[in-house]
């Protein structure tokens, strides 16, 4: 199935600044990148990267826009089914996205943690995107509005994207790919007395 | 398949101070734990709630006790399988606990988010458990120490146990049950200029 994965590089993961510089902050969405187009080919989809800007190492649809007009382009212009994937799903696997694509329903969606659409399945020519905070049930009343039947993909590793430090402990814990070992080379866990879990950088004192 | 709960209503959750005081903390845990057996038993468990205190409205096997100590009395007296599933699980679904049954794995086992064992199924009769806060990693070693193999069930929804109130923003999104309706009787949704939602009381002003 034709996956899009809208990219990024500009600055990216700000809310990570505390944990990690500028450069590091690049490199680590660049090796998400690298998971999520990995795991949706050996799930069988065939994945496009959809940038803002031109990227080193992949081929990518460039276009200079924000993420909700440049989906809307390729829903436009494509044929249906059109899948599309967020880049920043560190802990994504093969099997994860074969539940994605297994469904027949005309709307097939995982939530991110926060109520965010991380992937989707479209049926439905007419479905267009708008990415907010809660997007997940604003996107899934639309396609009921459409007729679509929906279909939600119960996955923790598609509800795991990286925003805050804290999303970096499940990281540690479950990734496998090479966002994984960004993180494994820079932090370890750390538990409070309440059973708290948290990261720490190796290289730097606390 | 027979279903242990653990259950303790004895000054739960106290991390929702913040936002519920000490009588509805209460409420919402026992909410949680009604949730919970209604699941187990819409997909075919067998339930019994292990609690630490007798219970009003739930029949209990009581035992006053620390939750792993109490857990291994139970997998000491019981004949394999014996799936226990933690009482917070606001989001818990039918659906959600088959895919725990399902597999004929000798441990199966759904994370929580921060590393936590939100439910499992034990198929030797030599496994015990040691919670605490990253326990999934050890429980899934030491299942493997004892031959077993393992099965990760990959579910956001048996992922989303509730500590912090960041979480009720998930029930609010998600939730079903009597848990949610609790929730949604004293909470919304607010999002800010960064897209990252949160909640806030409806009988507060702040």
């Amino acid at each position: 199935m034709k996956t899009y994965i809208p990219f990024s590089p500009e600055n990216p993961k700000t809310r990570l600044d505390p944990l990690l510089d500028a450069d590091e902050r690049v490199e680590f969405v660049y090796a998400c990148l690298d998971d999520v187009t990995a795991a949706v080919s050996e799930a069988g989809g065939d994945a496009t990267v959809l940038s803002t800007e031109p990227l080193d190492g992949f081929d990518a649809v460039v276009r200079d826009e924000a993420l909700t007009p440049a989906v809307n382009v390729v829903l436009d212009d494509e044929t249906p089914p059109v899948a599309v994937v967020v880049a920043d799903l560190p802990l994504v696997t093969p099997d994860a996205l074969r539940r994605l694509y297994a469904s027949d329903a005309g709307f097939v969606v995982a939530p991110g943690r926060g109520g965010g659409t991380n992937a989707f399945v479209a049926r439905d020519g007419r479905f267009r995107v708008d990415y907010h905070g809660t997007s997940f049930a604003d996107h899934a009343e639309k396609a009921r509005e459409l007729g679509c039947d929906v279909h939600v993909v119960d996955s923790f590793r598609l509800s795991t994207d990286v925003d805050e430090p804290q999303d970096l402990v499940e990281i540690l814990l479950h990734g496998e790919g090479r966002a994984a070992d960004f993180v494994r080379q820079r932090f370890e866990l750390v538990e409070d007395d309440e059973d708290r879990v948290g990261v720490r950088r190796l290289d730097r004192q606390e």
